[in-house]
């Protein structure tokens, strides 16, 4: 199975070949580097790994952080990110990862990939909390105004995800609100709460902030406004606690322990990123700073989500749900 | 100076005897303890206090955590919680603190005492996380769906809030925001930007979910909705992580740095809540699982803003923000 790997993404590209390298442990995998040619040739010079299951798809200008995402996208065609989009589009790779600039994969992702019908932009979603890691939340990003229809379309790509990554059947869905009563919430919420109640979704009813700990659901709906923040919340306190802990808990015993503060609370770090959720291919956005274990842990959530089937298995999900609510 | 406090909020009135008794350490204070004379008096037999600086006012009838507020509200008038606001309304005493039904509390505090014009809900605004004690962040709670003239009020009353329990001259203010780039937002707060660049307020530009822990503004505006959800979702991983330590650290030298983090994550129960923002007077809605030290800490915190002309204060920054988006 072939996999696109976005050389040139994130803060380092030593970490995306090592990640690319490490991923070829699983005899399946093929890997497709996508970057300057000259730039990865000059580093995988250094390393040792089967010539034959990892080659370099040159690409041509990079995506910047500080580029506004679509525009970039359209004006560099041949950017790495835009030549993962396409493999994965013409069936010649089963998915891609990137570290690179987020944005920009959401962009080309949706642009070439193309969006699920009723869905106007990509939706992320994952475990935020280590401690929980069951609990998957939705949309963490750009659905910044979503209508009650589209918390409907998240449910869906959640409860579809939470099956497939975590074979739990009838995954239970939680609305996040502020407070568990039916009556609170702001508009959209007491807008989405009659639908979800309607729909065939397993719906628990509002949940909470500390529902992100809890586990009492495993997938929490929300528009992607609330859950930027929340993520960026945990990955900032955790931040703080973990330099608080480091500074009086020096004994190296205890180093692992407090390491695994860090680690629950930058997930997106350790654990590859996720799937953009929405589009038609399986792409994974890492985060920019992701080790080399993200990289190969997220090549090896694409070899897993494409032997699921996880694309058509998103559809069914989506027109089962989004059928229930239309049933009148 | 008379405080008075809600001895039947909460979850136990012993926190609130014992609280109040604690708090006469300060010479210039004095109780009222409102409540059933039944009950507090059983409670008191049993205390040592200085009984010419302690009475009791008698109220009847509670109401419970499961009760619709603004309704129980009205329906009994002499429960503890209105006969707490209309001492302060009648001036007898300077400001309450109760640990009951937090709706209750901002349902009679903005019934009885009034709200500014302009403002219809009260707010609620504290520093939620302890290692970044001087970033306040408000709402917290009832403005679930505010305007973007309400998000400026809650940036005056945050402003005042900081200047006067801090002493922190000309505090910085952020929006709360999925990005920190001027252009990132939901509709409010690309529409609120426009109003807090015009406004007199010292404003830093968005924020992100990390920057409740980086200190990096003083004031932390949001909408109620997700300042709620952020409040409780620091509660609730904070709970987690600290399972996780007090399990995995077990010796004893360490268990004040993990209290630590337990403190630090639940700031509202140990530091007496926060002062219901937008009614005019003092009224301090505290958790209601408060030990007796927070409510003592809130006592305090009623005497400080009451010396300190804290409500006139507040009003003069409203009116002063105010004017300045109103000057075309």
């Amino acid at each position: 199975m072939k996999i696109a790997v976005d050389g040139m993404g994130g803060d380092s590209p030593e970490n995306n070949i090592d990640g690319a390298i490490n991923a070829l442990a699983d005899s399946q995998i093929e890997i497709l580097l996508v970057g300057e040619p000259k730039e990865l040739g000059r580093l995988l010079s250094e390393k040792n790994y089967d010539q034959e299951r990892l080659s370099i798809i040159p690409s041509e200008g990079a995506i910047l952080d500080t580029e506004q995402p679509a525009m970039a996208v359209k004006r560099k065609p041949n950017a790495s990110i835009n030549i993962c989009s396409g493999l994965v589009r013409k069936g010649i790779a089963k998915g891609f990862i990137s570290a690179g600039n987020s944005g920009a994969t959401f962009a080309s992702s949706a642009g070439v990939l193309g969006m699920f019908d009723g869905l106007t932009k990509p939706c992320v979603g994952g475990p935020i909390f280590g401690f929980s890691p069951e609990t998957l939340i939705l949309d963490l990003g750009l659905n910044v105004d979503p209508t009650p229809n589209q918390l409907i379309d998240f449910a869906a790509l959640g409860v579809s995800q939470v099956k497939t990554l975590y074979g739990i059947n009838n995954p239970n869905v939680g609305l996040l609100s502020n407070g568990s009563e039916s009556n609170k919430g702001n508009k959209l919420v007491k807008e989405s709460f009659k639908l979800f109640e309607k729909s065939s979704i397993n719906f628990y009813g509002n949940v909470e902030g500390h529902d992100i700990a809890t586990g009492k659901v495993n997938v929490i709906v929300c528009d992607g406004f609330t859950g930027n923040i929340i993520l960026k919340a945990v990955e900032g306190m955790g931040y703080a606690i973990n330099k608080f802990l480091e500074k009086n808990i020096t004994e190296n015993k205890y180093k692992d322990i407090i390491n695994k503060v860090s680690e629950n609370t930058n997930i997106m770090r350790e654990f590859g990123g996720g799937p953009v959720l929405g589009v038609k291919g399986i792409a994974i956005v890492a985060h920019g700073a992701s080790s080399s274990t993200a990289i190969s842990n997220g090549i090896k959530t694409i070899s897993w989500l494409s032997k699921k089937d996880y694309i058509n298995q998103l559809k069914k999900e989506l027109e089962e749900i989004r059928g229930s609510i239309n049933n009148d």
